[in-house]
């Protein structure tokens, strides 16, 4: 319980407890950084933040303890017993018996302030800094919980990882919005030449390594790096990310890879909701508050897969139809399968289903 | 235990075991590719691999179960019994009833062929089926194990997981071997004109962006791709590699680092041992039989940490002398530490000791 409260910074100190019977339980060094200083007269209140969790840890030690470059961001270790809290805020206390400061912060030049919430355009000016932000740091440990549950959900389920390769001369799907490699010591040569024999890229898929892996496992996934040198600014275009990409093998039904999308969606999602409970909350109440709903509406229901009868059959789906299809289905994902074969890349499974002609294809529209 | 042994390509099937029970117990479909088959006057024999492990599953069937295109390398699906095999090589076999070729592959053009051991620089010629070959095989579920194994440990341990950003401008240590990147729809006007308004590079390491986010979180680590231009083709240079790098804060002794490495090394090689051990046995057996004594040795003695007398002062160490150092200490990892403060860069910690002049750093050698 403790550990889970107070994360890795807690380690029990080899010193002993002070108290009569000289017990180590309970007795320990708590590291991080100092988030407020609230000196009264008969008792210096603390809270330290070791980014484990977004909750700080209160200590409470003897005036005479405080120091001049004890302030807001100097990063402490506090020895000292960790005692059940009168307070109803928290559960837990640390009754210091001493504080030494490791790295001191002044606050004159430190751009963060004590408890004042930064706008994320200022805290953006100080990379180096902004991950001490609680939003920052909230999403950080989201992304973390959420990149371990990926990779054991696959692990679990029986699927080999495959690092696919960054580095690559195949476009995969034969967009034209590639970032080139050149290397920087072949510049100064007049005849510009290729360190790979061969004009190579930044990948933007790795699907088809992993269908080729597909022949050998039955079941792949890769997570890494993807990239996209698209000529654009808007929320939907990034020029690296992260993607998850699998392939099964033996399945002919898209319902099988729509079942392991959901299933891997849910089960990211729970672990996310339940590992880091108060950075989600962070999120629903400062920054998406609809976004609760949404999530707990997604978890409870199968996801959707609709027909499409009223769209112009021919004409791909913009971000507003997506919109429109997720609302109409009560705000849950929702898949968009068999795609006109003219719209699709060479690749995808052609249904031979006549004049309509459609292609074994599968997208998703959320809006979480 | 089936599960265990078979992989998932083997999932219970919904039909019923034609036995006069009727019973669902150990009737299964698999799904793999031939790797043998041998026709005899009474039964057919064949061998499925499934790629969840090196071994193979031996099917029994009978004889006219066989068809024209039922040949080395085809994609089946099997469904049958799982019974206890009679033959000591197997603890199980699988007696087929039916047997459906879902791929079929043409013995005479596939360049694989049955029960022969291919030279890998043979299969090399064969990128999309190399995976099929025992020794890539065994050497990619090794590896995914590795991979799982890395994320759990630091994971288990608090540790926060960072993508740290993979196009970058900035080198890190210095070094000049950097991949740089270009747009390529930027190519065909006259002033090139760079993405991102800077000079932007593949990352050599993610140590800097780690620096800052320990910063927060204490304990963080990545496990991403990281290239180095390096004009040079040997066994010791990557274009492409994945690399685990992890800070941690509060920390003043290099022993806890190595206590870290070493604890990840052993973790992750006991994972491996234990989770794939024929994969394993594979490479003891015909890729480097010493291995396995030297694996054994490293997992039962803690790692070394020499210290350097003879080597004459602020000369860095060649492959050479990491190799003796090894050999030296009995064939364990050896960690070489505080280095001569000219030949580190600038980031590294001064130990401020006078006239040597060395810094807190540390490097490890190993052979295996």
């Amino acid at each position: 319980v403790f550990k889970a409260r107070m994360g890795l910074g807690a380690t029990r100190s080899s010193g002993r407890c002070p108290c009569p019977w000289q017990c180590s339980l309970n007795w320990i060094t708590f590291k991080g950084w100092v988030r407020s200083v609230r000196s009264q007269k008969e008792v210096l209140f603390l809270h330290i933040n070791d980014g484990s969790s977004l909750e700080s840890l209160q200590v409470v030690a003897d005036p005479s303890l405080e120091k001049r470059d004890l302030t807001f961001g100097s990063a402490v270790e506090v020895q000292g017993k960790l005692v059940k809290s009168p307070h109803k805020m928290q559960n837990m206390e640390l009754q210091a018996e001493t504080i030494h400061v490791v790295g001191p912060c002044d606050i004159w030049s430190f751009p963060l302030k004590m408890k004042e919430r930064h706008p994320l355009e200022y805290v953006r000016q100080f990379p180096h800094l902004r991950c001490r932000n609680n939003t920052l740091g909230a999403l950080l440990r989201i992304r973390s919980e959420a990149t371990a549950s990926i990779h054991s959900f696959f692990q679990d389920n029986g699927y080999v990882h495959i690092h696919t390769p960054i580095i690559t001369s195949n476009d995969c799907e034969g967009a034209g919005e590639l970032f080139q490699i050149e290397v920087s010591w072949a510049k100064e040569s007049v005849e510009k030449s290729h360190f790979f024999n061969v004009p190579a890229f930044l990948t933007v898929s790795g699907q088809l390594h992993l269908e080729v892996m597909a022949g050998a496992f039955t079941h792949v996934f890769t997570f890494g790096p993807t990239f996209r040198a698209e000529n654009s600014q808007s929320r939907r275009h990034l020029a690296e990310f992260y993607m998850v990409e699998a392939e099964l093998s033996f399945t002919e039904s898209l319902q099988d890879i729509m079942q392991v999308m959901e299933d891997l969606f849910k089960t990211v999602t729970s672990t996310v909701l339940s590992k880091c409970p108060r950075d989600v909350e962070l999120f629903h109440k400062y920054v998406a508050p609809a976004q609760k709903d949404r999530l707990e509406q997604i978890l409870k229901h199968k996801f959707m897969m609709p027909l499409l009868l009223s769209l112009q059959w021919g004409c791909d789906l913009q971000t507003e139809h997506e919109k429109y299809l997720v609302k109409h289905c009560g705000e849950v994902p929702v898949f968009v399968v068999n795609y006109p074969y003219d719209l699709k890349p060479f690749y995808m499974r052609d249904n031979e289903d006549g004049p309509q002609h459609t292609v074994k294809c599968l997208s998703s529209a959320a809006t979480v």
